[in-house]
């Protein structure tokens, strides 16, 4: 089999160029069946490279004079900056070079050159950012988490269709649970969005679609897709973000401000705290696809690490050995029949 | 100054109608300005107050055969069962007799009921339920959390002004920060709702509009009072307990499993956890006001206990003492000028 050719932004994300670059060696010393197109300014990916000691044939350098910032507005950045490192990358995959691309830098500017440059599958309405969360029982996905804020029930049938190949494919669950996030459990609670899906999710035999569920149960993991606008989507996203770093700071500010016998306990506990750490990390998971795109489009967190990148390759790589786009293809096909 | 009195759903909630009594009993040790009516099966509620000891002259006992449960369909309910314990006590409001009522019944009955029988202050477009919640560096308000699941951005204004009052006058904070909860921190980001609403409250003089706040920002407490629409609101708590709790019982859990040092180490940090999970507790901020209806309308959690109850009674009074519902008609009343 011909090796899989993976795009990745080389200036994207806050520890850029030196993160990604660590994560593609990383990869390519765990895979052998991998290859990669890094874009940025040539001579600062090469500075990289050398400081990190790579030699191989596996890492190909194209010249990108442009950045992209979280602060520019991402519609105009995308259609400005056209010898940015961001659009380079997308270019690829557009082109065929490439299987896969890969950024950690603005999420506005990714979606919106995934959707001009790379473009939508056909029958698509809309590609939803979909991030791979830890809930306690298992992991969980989002469908969407903040690429599409008004939405219509239409869409969140599709997002369901595409949440199920993609966990199916990466995650490894057959006949995964799908859940429609609302604020009651019962068919008729909600808002006109809620309910109007709920009709339609019901009718789908294809999915395994097991009703409503309330925001206090998406983090047990129970239920593996979830699916909701992107309003709603981002702000579960960035409320089980701040609140369990909220509930740690206060047990860490807890235990030091308690007597002798609490630090001693805290001192105690530290592998604990650690083993937790590590359950909530982001980092694990590797990035959120943007599911509904023509391409393998991974948006790696901002502040990603060598690691995090070399987990968004990872799975970027089981995207397309599993041939999940083939088979959301598939999926929205079958139905528009 | 003549005694203040308050109606309370006798029957209402998971430990009705003993934590109801045992609220109340402590309340009237607590406070000497304060008297009761109680609604529910007369004779079931003169047997716990018998049981409870009580033989003071500061409760009356308003008999009501009915009682509405969680599952009934909150506005049918409300117009069927005219001698329920919830309906009665909403009248005795309504009629004058009391000034506050409280329930730890069906919330969707309790919003309907205070909207139908209490109804709204003149000129407010929508109630909006209002938690009080406790974050790292205070407590914070979320208006609306769940009463209206389609909104307007005029809705949301009103919104800011009557959150405001009942923070100054309840939450004792003066000129407290309002927060558009959005998922973006920019002005032009956002749905539909929140980039007309952030025009809106812009333009408020009277109000200490701090922009927009992003989720993960929320449990921070930095912001005193938060508007959106109710399906987000509605969201924002549920994902706080949810979070909360799953983080709590991986650690718990991950203690556990661990060596006898954890164990040890847990076993140190017992009054810690104790305190946090103080800190965490609803019980201590009472219950979540309607605001925007005519009256002083308390909807405690469901599973309160008599500490919820006194907590929730205290709140009325503090509602009461302040003349809260007085400053939310000024406000609205001014701004409509």
């Amino acid at each position: 089999m011909k090796d899989m050719r993976i795009a990745i932004d080389g200036m994207g994300g806050d520890n850029a160029p030196q993160a990604v670059v660590d994560g593609v060696i990383k990869a390519i010393n765990e895979y052998s069946d991998l290859e990669f197109y890094i874009t940025g300014p040539e001579e600062i990916i090469k500075e990289e490279l050398h400081k990190q000691n790579y030699e191989g044939d596996k890492i190909t350098v194209v010249n990108a004079t442009e950045v992209i910032s979280n602060n520019e507005h991402p519609a105009r950045a995308i259609k400005r900056k056209k010898d940015s490192s961001l659009c380079k990358a997308l270019e690829l995959v557009k082109e065929k070079t490439c299987d896969a691309v890969i950024s950690a830098g603005s999420t506005g500017a990714f979606l919106t050159g995934c959707t001009l440059i790379v473009g939508r599958i056909k029958g698509v309405k809309r590609p939803a950012l979909t991030p791979i969360m830890p809930g306690k029982n298992g992991p969980f996905m989002i469908v969407d988490a903040g690429a599409n804020v008004d939405c219509k029930p239409e869409y969140l049938v599709q997002f369901a269709y595409m949440g199920k190949e993609y966990y199916k494919g990466v995650l490894k669950g057959e006949n995964p649970s799908i859940g429609l996030v609302n604020i009651g459990s019962e068919e008729e609670k909600g808002n006109d969005l809620t309910k109007n899906t709920h009709k339609l999710l019901k009718e789908e035999e294809n999915l395994n679609f097991i009703g409503n569920i309330e925001p206090r149960d998406i983090t047990t993991g129970n239920t593996n897709v979830l699916v909701c606008d992107g309003f709603v989507g981002n702000t579960i996203l960035k409320m089980y973000e701040g609140t369990a770093s909220t509930v740690l700071k206060i047990i860490v500010e807890e235990m030091l401000s308690s007597g002798a016998k609490a630090k001693i306990g805290a001192f105690l506990l530290k592998p604990v705290f650690k083993s937790i750490k590590k359950k909530f990390d982001y980092k694990e998971y590797g990035g959120a696809p943007f599911l509904g795109v023509d391409g393998i489009c991974i948006k790696a967190h901002g502040s990603s690490d060598g690691k995090a990148i070399k987990n968004a390759i990872r799975q970027s790589k089981e995207f397309h050995d599993n041939k999940v786009l083939d088979k959301i293809k598939e999926q929205l096909e079958l139905k528009s029949e």
